[in-house]
């Protein structure tokens, strides 16, 4: 067992350090979730809630804006990448260095070494993000406890290299059906052929130009892409069905409603006989127009980008909350077995974060 | 057990029920071998030669032609149908009545019944028809003994519903493959869709015109076809290969190299990255013009119908003998629970082979 206190004097990068060194994959995330509870009780500013192995903390100064801080505190399965290790350059490496032991790293220092923030501050640590959808604990939180989560603006301390990534893409995925009639494959012309029939459905795939969008400053990029396709009943069988999944990864200033009735507009009339929705999630509006997104933006400086995947982001601007993405990890090394993050970058996303809050 | 005495003076509906109740399933085909095989040297007027569970009997008349009634004796595994029932329309009910007990009833009455034909006579009775081809005792038979199988003309008592059915089209299987590059579906434009690039494959199948050769008066019907496509990686992710099995029935007018060379032409210019073969089997040219046929057909009546799908008489064929399928079962019925057989037409089709080699 790890040593279970938290030390929040140490800087943001030996805090990494120990985070990661102190396993929390999903669905073990409680030993953390105590010890950050257990931390930020200690702090006389915060008041501190739990739910499940969720924790927030909140400052009660009465300020005109709330802000929040997010960020999850379970990892991937570890691949031989912990205890953590610092190399001579300066890189941190193991699994959660990126993503986002760093960024909750930040989180807690904020909390600890700014008891004073000319905004107020909801500091949110939740568990199950790597996982299914249905376990994620900020889904949790948002159902149980919404109020918890009120806010103006929201920075989830999701790897993003130290730029600010707005809003989020988001995703629909439908499987679509051509059908047949089975028949014996020497007597072809008795059946009709399913996979054939799914011909012009790629065609349209093909020709499908997506469009990009500009949704305050940012330039987003859709995309309709076939992701599986399946069909056949045995090598000497004409088929009688073929499925299609196609992934349509939409710009956010389209609700899910309108990717859906979208993508239905595209297939029509080239033959699909059945379209399923497998998975829905809606994207997020960057909010960048909010004063305090503003104001972050002119703290933390470079140029905000677009954020292409789907992240939690999406959670808050569910609750009406405009969120950026905004943390020191690289989010191409995330999820890989040399996960690592640049301590500089750790300190660097820290002092800024506490120049937006205290300037 | 069964008793292993197989009666021939039996009529030949009485003598599928006898072989229906005399369970064979492909690999276990052996006592029936025995039984085949001792009932068969009782004849005087057969010389009887083994080679695994293939039992083969010939007479030596010094006649001018020689033709081959061939069958196999394995069935498809017994599905709750044996033993067998005779109904009160006549209908014989069992696994292997149709495919193919009742056939081999026939082949063993002529032997019994017909010491001094008018064509000498080659009885083939062969093993391990219902499974994988590389099993098949025919072809084990051409490889090791292809002197024993030499004639002028064979008939495959296949179930054909009494009617002749001449030749067999080929069949050729290939894979065809598609690449393209991995990329996060949320970037799809760092990537390339391996589904999106079968599209034109699939239109090129959709739009194929299939030839209706007529060969010896018989028409055929080639046909082309997928029957299989797989691609997909996760649902979200670009697809970096596709596959697209493709069958090709042709009419025995084309070797299995002019085959493969069509179908290669066929996607010419279409974007796959790969074809490989699967799978390859020729067809049997009908042969109906050789003077045996002419007279065969004589005899039993009716108007030949090509063979569509594929069948031993190709084995025959690639030995130089011309080769019909021709017996009472109904290929519909093969391989289904319900499998039965009109025992009028056992006697019937016996009638008309005694009638070719005795008239």
């Amino acid at each position: 067992m790890p040593d279970s206190a938290l030390d929040l004097r140490q800087d943001a990068a030996r805090l990494t350090a120990r985070l990661v060194d102190f396993p929390s994959e999903s669905g073990t995330e409680k030993a953390l979730a105590d010890a950050v509870e257990e931390a930020l009780r200690e702090l006389p500013h915060l008041s501190v809630t739990r739910y499940g192995n969720n924790v927030v903390a909140r400052t009660g100064l009465g300020r005109s804006e709330r802000v929040i801080l997010a960020g999850h505190i379970d990892t991937v399965p570890i691949a031989g990448n912990v205890p953590s290790r610092l190399d001579e350059h300066g890189v941190l490496w193991g699994c959660g260095t990126s993503d986002m032991k760093s960024g909750v790293a930040v989180q807690l220092r904020i909390a600890a070494t700014v008891p004073e923030p000319n905004r107020d501050l909801t500091f949110v640590f939740y568990d199950n993000e790597e996982v299914a959808a249905h376990l994620n604990g900020l889904g949790h939180l948002a159902e149980a406890h919404p109020d918890w989560l009120a806010g103006d603006f929201a920075v989830l301390l999701e790897p993003s290299q130290g730029q600010v990534e707005g809003g989020c893409q988001g995703t629909l995925r439908v499987h679509l059906r051509t059908e047949g009639v089975r028949a014996h494959s020497a007597r072809g012309w008795m059946g009709a052929n399913a996979i054939h029939a799914a011909g012009p459905l790629l065609a349209r795939l093909a020709a499908y130009e997506p469009r990009r969008p500009v949704i305050d400053g940012l330039e987003y990029r859709e995309g309709l892409n076939a992701v599986r396709i399946e069909g056949g009943v045995a090598g000497n069988v004409i088929p009688d069905a073929c499925t299609v999944t196609v992934n349509f990864r939409y710009a956010p200033d389209r609700s899910e409603e309108e990717a859906l009735a979208h993508v239905r507009e595209v297939f029509e009339g080239c033959g699909v006989a059945e379209l399923v929705v497998d998975d829905s999630s809606p994207g997020a509006l960057p909010g960048l127009a909010h004063p305090a997104a503003r104001a972050f933006l002119e703290a933390v400086g470079g140029e905000p980008r677009p954020k292409f995947g789907w992240t939690d982001v999406s959670r808050f601007s569910a609750l009406g909350v405009p969120a950026v993405n905004y943390g020191p990890g690289d989010p191409n090394l995330a999820h890989k077995r040399d996960e690592r993050v640049e301590t500089e970058l750790i300190l660097h996303c820290e002092e800024r974060l506490r120049r937006w809050l205290t300037s």
